[in-house]
């Protein structure tokens, strides 16, 4: 009898610390990716260019096509290649006639970028569809002119016929509207992971090791930056000068010397990491966040338990058809 | 009654012209992409080397992986574009370092290419899991090592499960089985095109306008180069000198001056023409080929006519699934 009773105190107790887990999640602004479709268009979908699933199909194409860059060679997968989690996996960013960027900026996940407030590194842009014009017109990336560009297109018959019928008979294909329309596929690039589950009450999902991880996460206040959906990118930024890698490129954050929070999803496998891609190592990067920002001196093995909390990000990829592109 | 009687005469006089038709591209050895999948194995399969699923999927996850090539950038499909017809639409190959091909050669397309008796344009490589070696080492091209690229592919833990999944325990990574996989994949990789159900037998299927060019394909006897399942490769080439482009790049053909005669699948969708890419008009590149290969001056309306029937070659795509990388 007093070891059922003993079971019994042990199971409540568990269920309590998870309870108080979840809590403290919650009131560190972590969020989940909705489960339920409806919740997950009201955090994505805009009335003024609502996704359809023609705008969706549409828009995978041109984020595929390397017809979009001037030498007809780079496509916005090129950078953000969805097989490899919205990455390239190099430091820096190469584009057309192999030119680095001039900043030796690394190119961030595509995946999960809808639910970021500020886009770019130095978070410069505020939407998807305004973001999706830069790499397509910078000289070291795409390199397309946006007139040419829209010609280069209107002149494909197959994308005329297919924008026709998305957005109507005799639609003028624009610079602004190819954009818009890469953007509505980017918004589809969701990865729920398990942790969303767990923040949706599944508190099973998560192993003591990652609830561990998730405590000393929280605990050692990784999330007063890195908060929201995409744990990351909400106009929350870092402060440069500190920062051990600064010397690799030129880039020194915004005009106050601060650079975006970028997203943690699927942080394990987007490496090399920090604005420069200048660190390989996951712990490495954790160390170097919570001495730079944090001015905490935080243990190897804390910073291998936040690895494994970070490791519950891995999302599922969507399922995506590569799509056979219009002549 | 007379009326039925001509309307009968009519009906048994097309079916007639309509079964000569067929003789005539049989009697050409036109071979169709069977439509039964036992009778495309027969074609494709090899016991050396038989396809499985596993194989063809490990093989996919292989061919779209840009960490294949030092840079970690170049794919198999980024000059073989699955979504651009099997090409990358440009007249020179582009590989590592933006470095153009240095004999100004032309990608040609990976569908269908398993039906071609010898590979390259030179026709140097009689088998695709040869023939993958190329690009994958070319210092122009991936640029990998062999030996690296084994080292590398093998260190990627997902990669390793994989193989071993496909070919038992511990298997050890080579660069010989690393090209054998993607030749497995590339040979899942054929678009069957009306053209095959009229070989096989169902005739209405092709218009009266491609009837007439397929017509006009065998009596100018493009056949005689232009046969077999892929309408090339057979290892009949042909001569370089009278060539009106042949100042573009230092490519002179094999020893014999003789270049590897291209598929004309999908021909409508993968210009530039020639193994320079030196043509962008597919009439265009039938008027040269009647003149320096058959010595025929052809009229427009008969190059207009023999192009009708090519794009009855436009074949249908495989359903590609874009793949999730290992890590």
């Amino acid at each position: 009898m007093k070891k059922i009773f003993l079971l019994i105190a042990i199971v409540i107790n568990l269920l309590v610390a998870d309870n108080i887990l979840l809590e403290k999640a919650q009131k560190a602004n972590l969020l989940p990716i909705p489960s339920s479709t409806s919740e997950l268009l009201k955090l994505i979908d805009e009335p003024q260019n609502p996704i359809t699933d023609a705008k969706i199909e549409l828009g995978k194409k041109l984020f595929f096509d390397p017809r979009l860059s001037k030498s007809n060679l780079i496509s916005c997968n090129t950078c953000h290649n969805l097989g490899l989690a919205g990455v390239d996996g190099v430091s820096t960013a190469i584009g057309d006639n192999w030119q680095a960027n001039p900043q030796h900026l690394n190119s961030p996940t595509v995946y999960n970028s809808v639910f970021l407030t500020f886009q770019f590194w130095d978070g410069r842009s505020p939407h998807l569809a305004d973001q999706a014009k830069g790499p397509l017109t910078a000289p070291f990336e795409m390199a397309s002119k946006p007139e040419d560009l829209a010609k280069k297109i209107s002149s494909i018959k197959g994308y005329q016929e297919l924008f026709d019928q998305t957005y109507g008979q005799n639609t003028q294909i624009t610079f602004e509207l190819i954009a818009d329309t890469i953007a509505i596929f980017e918004k589809t690039l969701v990865t729920p992971s398990k942790f969303d589950k767990f923040l949706e009450g599944d508190m099973d999902i998560l192993s003591e090791k990652e609830k561990k991880g998730l405590h000393t996460f929280i605990d050692k206040r990784c999330v007063s930056c890195h908060n929201g959906v995409a744990l990351g990118g909400m106009m929350k930024y870092f402060v440069m000068k500190n920062f051990t890698y600064k010397d690799i490129g030129s880039f020194s954050g915004n005009d106050n010397f601060l650079v975006k929070v970028p997203t943690l999803r699927n942080i394990s496998k987007t490496a090399p990491y920090f604005h420069n891609g200048s660190v390989w190592s996951l712990n490495e990067a954790v160390l170097e966040m919570a001495r730079i920002q944090l001015k905490l001196k935080i243990t190897d093995e804390e910073a291998q338990s936040i690895v494994d909390f970070l490791k519950s990000l891995d999302g599922d990829m969507p399922n995506i058809t590569y799509p056979t592109l219009p002549y």
